[in-house]
């Protein structure tokens, strides 16, 4: 049947662990081999059931998935942005959508160990890192999406409290999240500058939310508008410093497109081998489909931009976590180049199965309609280039104009 | 909301009327008024529901859509292809999924048109006129898709009945279909000119429906695979000679080609008028994203990928209406550019759509869904390729092999 | 050899006739025979040794395409656009730089055909259309080129003369051709409406010819800046209204584009015609290249291109002849869409003379190198997405900022 | 004017030297002022003259390009194939075709290094090396290209010679060689097994030398055909194997690869830069080139695609500098996507000059010509499609069926 995991094609120029030192093929081995038992084998059904899978993301906290890059003071695994990648990259391969859900809580388990005081630290890092506790990130507002730094919920001082009025659009885990890391600007200061980042938990009054969105995708995981009326929230719920907020969403953002890549570079392997497999087997016109030319050089084809793609990925990694000059520019190159790249093998690989790639029986599908999201998500692809033009074109003004 | 229909753009140079006379023109419009009223508005609903719209295929039967190209004698509309192709590209304005399967159900009406006797037309045509009976198509089978030529459904004469045994894969409409054009083989007669016709009813004993296939699109109408276990069918209801049947299977297939075509046509169109209006409405950075350059020179690259298109439909209809030498590389040449185009253009609205592009509110991932069918089936956009090859080429050999 | 003119197919789907009624398919085996006898067994010569063939010229005049759409009164053919888009399309088969200067010498007759008073027109339009007398076209300034509107070239009234002054740039033809169209403005009338067209010849004092410009391609006319140095002209000589001609200038273009978008056409026809000779005739691996099933798909790819970007073509001049409404933006459509499409063509098919596709022996590096121009010239196709976007976005404003 | 060397753009995410480490860094240093100083302020010359710069490659062995991974005994540099990638890379921002002609070159040199006798090295490596002696690869025939396990220049063994007959095609720097690689076949043995390797000097009886084949680009060196009349060569002049010769070939041919692509992104970084400098600096409605969006985010594509191309080289010339499993299918891939996506990129720096692209008192002409000819150069981009298959199919028959 299609959602057979393919078979270990051990050794090829794709091979994902090339390159690698034998700790980073240890990280991997351990990420693929939980993407190849508690994920893909239920991928579909997470999916088609459209709730998150609870008890799945409490096993990859015990693998050490829930706070991967976090210190390992107070429960975080420790490892490197390139480690990280080379784990979503293994996830994307069980299951897309549930892959991207675990990037973004790790963004902000990172952006409470980084930012957050110690008494944040200690009460949602152990747990987030177990995945007791799920976390979310709040940047987005129905009206501001790309133009990110023109978000309008506003937070009134009130003595010790924050009072917050304003909606959220799009907030993944949202409804199953037990911290949200929201972006809300200080009444009348407009601007970048205005914005800090406070931490809100759904209990709290005022606190409600949306309709769960029907989507194309990433259905192991709702996405929902939420709204704040007059949630007042602690002073001391506020992470990093209290103009900071932007600067922290883009620089929690840098990683999170890293992820969001690797997330597509797996799901293009998975379809990539699923494709080398269907066409072996295959047979139409009296011979495999492996057999025609254009298979095979379409097959070269997928197989270059599957490399070239793992290639940027790493590459941004390193970037990232040597904290280099160009890291912004790479992650965001990284971005592009991989989630398009990507996109356009998994596209290919469901072409090769013919009618058998469009049926929910088989896997490509819900590659295809996953791994399209991360052309939009995380700032667009159009905002990739604009963020890669200004670093090329630094001495030019009015980019966003 | 995302669900209404893009308010008339009168005037710009993609304008689907351009070029037709008042003839064709009013016959669009009978299309297009069907189209806003009675599928755009239901259309979300019909994907998700799962069902088949039987209701509204009667009203499109009484505006003359059951039957577009059949003689008028039984019922049918008696327009040519270019009207039809004109009418399948405003159906699929409103419901790309519910236009395609009014596209299989009339290859069946003009295959029994053609190719049936008086008998079966009065029996069958004026029902399918009316879309009160309708019809599947069946010539895929589980190891025969694009070779379709090597199909095994076995056909072995006994008396005045075939007794028929094998199965068919993928077939839409199926379970909600009063009669099928299935395609078989006289048993021990290999190769194309083994191959019939023959109309089954599915209350035959020995036809038995498989289970309704989970899909990427196409989710108005169902596909499924049907098992013949001795089913008994008399003789006369094969149409068309007893070696005729991959003959009439291709035919049917020409104009089926046009209509996907069509189709895809139709959910570009409205597809790239929604991103139009979603451009000059939606703000960032403080202007309307249609003052982005990037977004205005995509916009004109998308028009003139819609043009093109539209352009290579008709002239594939222009080549089938009149039934000129290159029609069935026309049809396929069409077929190719169109769906694989206007697939580029429906991808490329909803990325400007930004993340509303993927919710279920908004039909552009619908769009998305349906019109990825089309590079896949009534011949894979490979196979079109090879049909081209083999009329540029004609003095080359093994063209499939 | 590689210069032999390809031999007939006569019959694919490709076919440059298809869709001509006889009178039209009549002009174009006119314009076929004569880019076969006159133009391509010459075109690498032509092309090696940089100069303008005028004998060539004077035989393109006596059959009538040195003022094919200019009325027959003094000369002209009196052909329609759609005539002219056929011929330049034949043509360009045999040299397509020679066709494109062709196409400028047409527009610059056109112009005095329409906006010339009688005098111009009895002057210059028996020679031209004999091409005993040759037109150039001068809009471009050095630091005006995308941007014509802000040409420079300074026109000031000195009693019945006009003194002018500035510079042109890329004039094609300049140095062989008798009567210049000169775009200037009035002295201190900045903006479009400040510009008029005059008619200035060559041997005037003051006009100076510069440099031969070395070229990738369209070596067969020179390009040069021409400098004007206190050149004194007779009011006489403009043509058109004197704050016209920004629009005689634009209206010109459109039949430019047409034409040039034509020219490609033909560059990729042959090319085309040549590439499926070479893959029937060229064995490797035992076999013929055509027996690859790549090579066979690339073929449908080239053919699918080819076909659609003549369907552009006609329908732009289709529109053009009929004076439509949107004639500006299928021409900017037509244009931008043939030209980049066919040296896409073209380049695949040199990719498929291996390494014989870079010798000068063979055309495919000079079809190359000159429909890569086309993609600059007559408006660059970043300028033909500028132009449509305004006829699809007409309510957005600033659509040159 | 447009030939000055693009100024140093010290900082952005394209910086070559970004991830080397110091003494890479410094070879890269040299490379870089050499192609500065020696080759780019000539390269139009170069081209034009169609004429080897003897002189400049002997300046090029003085900083020890002449033989650069070969061993220092001999007079080599010594260096890695990675380093010599970065080399080629920054060789060709000066003049690609030259950079390719010494690719060529050092191809041989390295057979001789590798497969050659005691004597053989005496003789050739120290004038190789000092660029006194060049050399030439001669492996296509004029009906062996591709497929060049087909060859069928003969050699008939006679006492302590070889005696030569057949023809070499498109042998680059012929006329200008001292000692020519070719790869010849012992009479009547068909096949791979059938060929081997010997160095043969231009002076030796019946070495003919056909006409300087006139060509789109690599104008700075000869290619010709070769025909060998009873050519009579010492024995002792084989180098490998007598059985070897395809593998030497093919072995050569790895490197090769690898050093085009190098080249094909030295073309595309100075385009590049070219670009970035021109956009910058060119006005045209009132604004700068580089604040049109659309311009910029062309720049951010051209950006991504130089970074992936450079990282796809270097990942190739660690596979090879570790001989690694896939250095063959990781070269081929390195040829394929570098060649392909960095034509690419010169093609739109040459379309962001607008009409200054297409003259030759500008660089981005030569650019494209010259990395034109490497997607077919070192066996075609079609060849690479069917060796990276090779790799990811193995288990799949007929890869060139
Ligand atoms: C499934 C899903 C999950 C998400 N999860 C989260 C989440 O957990 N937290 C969160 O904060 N957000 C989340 N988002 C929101 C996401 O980050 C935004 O959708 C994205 O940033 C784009 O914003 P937008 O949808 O408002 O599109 P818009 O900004 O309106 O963009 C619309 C289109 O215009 C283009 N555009 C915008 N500006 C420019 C410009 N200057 N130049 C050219 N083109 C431009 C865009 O590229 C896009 O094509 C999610 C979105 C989706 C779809
Ligand atoms: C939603 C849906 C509805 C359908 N409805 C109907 C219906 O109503 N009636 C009906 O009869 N059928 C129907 N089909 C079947 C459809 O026509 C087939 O799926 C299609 O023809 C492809 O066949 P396949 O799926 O077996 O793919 P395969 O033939 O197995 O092809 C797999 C891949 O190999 C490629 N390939 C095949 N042969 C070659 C070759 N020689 N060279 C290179 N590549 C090759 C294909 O292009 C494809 O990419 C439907 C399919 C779908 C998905
Ligand atoms: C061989 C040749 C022959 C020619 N013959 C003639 C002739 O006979 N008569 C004549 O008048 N002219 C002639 N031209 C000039 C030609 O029309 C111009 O080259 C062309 O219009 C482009 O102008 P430019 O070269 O100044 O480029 P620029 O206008 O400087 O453009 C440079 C680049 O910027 C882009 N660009 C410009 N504006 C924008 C914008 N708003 N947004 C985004 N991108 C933009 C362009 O598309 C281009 O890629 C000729 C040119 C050539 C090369
Ligand atoms: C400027 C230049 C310099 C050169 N220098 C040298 C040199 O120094 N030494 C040397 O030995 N050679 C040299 N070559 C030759 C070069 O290596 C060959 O041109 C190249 O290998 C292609 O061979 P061909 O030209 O015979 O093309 P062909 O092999 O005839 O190929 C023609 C087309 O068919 C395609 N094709 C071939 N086989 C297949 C297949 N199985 N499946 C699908 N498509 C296929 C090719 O990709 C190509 O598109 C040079 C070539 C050029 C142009």
């Amino acid at each position: 049947g299609g959602l057979n995991m393919a078979r270990g094609i051990h050794s090829y120029v794709c091979d994902p662990s090339i390159g690698l030192n034998p700790e980073q093929q240890e990280i991997q081995t351990v990420a693929r081999d939980f993407a190849r038992n508690e994920l893909y084998p239920k991928m579909a059904e997470f999916d088609q059931k459209e709730e998150m899978p609870k008890e799945t993301l409490k096993l990859a906290g015990e693998v050490g998935f829930g706070a991967i890059y976090c210190h390992e003071e107070h429960g975080g695994s420790g490892l490197t942005r390139f480690d990280a990648a080379l784990i979503f990259e293994q996830l994307a391969t069980g299951c897309t959508s549930t892959a991207a859900y675990i990037s973004i809580h790790n963004m902000v388990a990172w952006m409470i160990d980084t930012y957050g005081s110690e008494a944040h630290k200690k009460k949602f890092l152990p747990g987030m890192a177990a995945f007791t506790l799920r976390g979310s990130y709040a940047l987005t507002e129905p009206d501001s999406g790309s133009d990110a730094a023109s978000l309008r919920t506003t937070a009134r001082r009130d003595g010790d409290h924050f009072v917050i009025n304003g909606s959220k659009a799009f907030i993944s885990g949202s409804g199953d999240s037990h911290v949200y890391a929201v972006m809300v600007r200080h009444e009348g200061k407009p601007g970048p500058k205005g914005i800090f980042c406070i931490l809100i938990e759904p209990d709290t009054p005022g606190f409600i939310l949306g309709k769960k969105e029907k989507k194309l995708g990433w259905n192991t995981h709702a996405a929902r508008i939420i709204t704040f009326e007059d949630v007042r929230v602690p002073v001391s719920n506020v992470i990093g410093g209290e103009d900071q907020g932007f600067n922290i969403a883009m620089s929690g953002l840098n990683g999170g497109r890293l992820n969001i890549a690797a997330c597509s570079l797996g799901a293009a392997q998975q379809s990539f081998d699923l494709a080398l497999e269907h066409l072996k087997v295959r047979k139409q016109f009296g011979k495999a489909l492996a057999d025609f030319q254009w298979n095979q050089f379409k097959a070269a084809e997928m197989a270059t931009k599957l490399v070239t793609s793992r290639l940027a990925v790493r590459e941004a990694a390193r970037h990232l976590t040597d904290n280099t000059q160009h890291k912004v520019a790479m992650c965001a190159l990284a971005k592009l180049y991989a989630t398009d790249t990507c996109f356009e093998i998994v596209n290919q690989a469901l072409q090769m199965h013919g009618g058998y790639g469009i049926l929910k029986d088989y896997p490509l599908q819900q590659f295809l309609r996953d791994s399209r999201i991360h052309q939009i998500i995380e700032g667009t692809n159009e905002i990739m280039r604009l963020v890669i033009a200004r670093d090329v074109l630094t001495n030019s003004n009015a980019l966003t104009g």
